[in-house]
């Protein structure tokens, strides 16, 4: 499990590095990026949250835009990012669109051709990040979150819905939160999953709590009402839903005048770290 | 004085904008950014920091990596970010350098063919753009600071130290204290003032200091050890002497580890924060 690192920074009290790696779940090269509060070590490892980004970013996106670091410095909570797609798999078309292919992997494992060899980023979001960070840097494993925006809220609700023993803790930025029901889901599950919609109910947080999975712990969501996408694509109102049915507990929390940006995200960073150190720090 | 607005996000309480207008002083387009927490009004102005970046950065940059509008927010300061220099002037060599020309207009007046015409940040930064900001948007002229990075720092602090009145406060992060003695410096003001060093000057915070011209308040600068310019282009032990010599209180802070980027400042900018607010805010 070798480890590039590409930068690091001094931040916050703590250090941010940028690191490349070679992924067997991807079968190519990979970026992440770790936050590390100073005095985390071996014997005193910290909590961790994951931070998973939407459409067209990278690993940079989150630390730079969202200003998560100096909240999880304080709470002595370290942050992974991870990209949003593999990337340079060489796939025709790869490329074409911001809504499919690269920086659009939507955290899932694809299983139609072209995309299934290299676009596994459900199992690398899941399995092989996590244990290669906590092989390479000071984090504790069983005090692991999940935090997203966008396609990233889909992956942050969707992965902690289906595994809540690895993900403790869950929280959301305008998250697409019924992708089968929408028109950028319809388009990543037909390319990703094939027409058989049945196999798409396994990626979606409505449909995952109307199966009846849900989460130990209260799931925190916010939402602007001035989000440019918050009719066509993002509909909050159908977790609302589904969670009320499933004995969900879930805070919505809607704002008048925010929309999809990162400013509405950094408005909001200060409660959503506040939410898993609630849960994970101890 | 026509604003044309490009993008408004709420943030943090308040109003962020991107907007640009037709620059009397740079006879060329100029963009800007300005963010007014909410409350604000024409009978009830808040206080300004204007923000000045460094070298290939833009108006968004320090808004969008340096975390200041959280801060700003909760002292009830508004911001105005400006651009680092005119833009599409259509010189020859202009796009050539990352440290002259384009990116790189180290808030002066250039008095040298062919810059001489619109390379007009001095004039744009001190007089046009506090004049447009203060009669479009609730801003309180009278309680007025600057604040900046690197060659932004070298602004901040040139310009406070030429006009205390019309700037009420003044920090910088790993600014250039002292151009004249520094390559990027001396390639700038050779190539804006011309080769007559004593018209550099004017231009030269630690010269100015040796000159006489000090700022009535306490000037806070911080500066990183691990900073890749220190040694080469920064040099804040002239800053120290310059205003111990000069009588010019100075807070010069060292910090260990940290770099010359962003992840540095966001580290520091509420304390930047407080200390513009502890003289603008009544």
């Amino acid at each position: 499990m070798a480890i590039t690192t590409r930068a690091t920074h001094a931040c916050c009290g703590g250090t941010l590095g940028f690191y490349s790696h070679q992924s067997d779940s991807l079968g190519l090269e990979a970026r992440f990026a770790v936050f590390v509060p100073d005095g985390a070590s071996a014997t005193a490892p910290v909590p961790v949250i994951h931070l998973l980004a939407g459409l067209t970013c990278t690993e940079e996106t989150f630390l730079i835009k969202a200003n998560a670091v100096r909240f999880a410095a304080e709470y002595r909570i370290a942050l992974v990012a991870t990209d949003t797609s593999p990337r340079g798999a060489g796939i025709a078309g790869e490329d074409d669109s911001y809504d499919f292919g690269s920086g659009a992997g939507f955290y899932l494992d694809a299983t139609q051709a072209p995309w299934a060899g290299h676009y596994r980023m459900g199992t690398y979001i899941a399995e092989e990040l996590p244990a290669l960070t906590e092989a390479s840097f000071p984090l504790d494993g069983t005090r692991r979150g999940i935090m997203g925006h966008s396609m990233g809220g889909h992956g942050a609700l969707v992965h902690a819905l289906r595994a809540p023993d690895r993900w403790k803790s869950v929280s959301a930025f305008a998250p697409i939160v019924h992708p089968a029901a929408v028109p950028w889901g319809e388009k990543a599950f037909t390319g990703y999953l094939g027409p058989d919609r049945a196999t798409w109910a396994a990626h979606d947080a409505t449909l995952l709590l109307q199966a009846g999975r849900t989460h130990p712990t209260t799931i925190l969501v916010d939402q602007g009402d001035a989000d440019q996408f918050l009719d066509a694509q993002l509909q909050p109102w159908h977790l609302e839903e589904a969670a009320k049915a499933a004995g969900q507990k879930l805070i919505l929390r809607r704002h008048a005048d925010y929309d999809h940006s990162y400013w509405f995200i950094q408005s909001f960073i200060q409660d959503h770290l506040t939410h898993h150190a609630a849960i994970l720090c101890r």
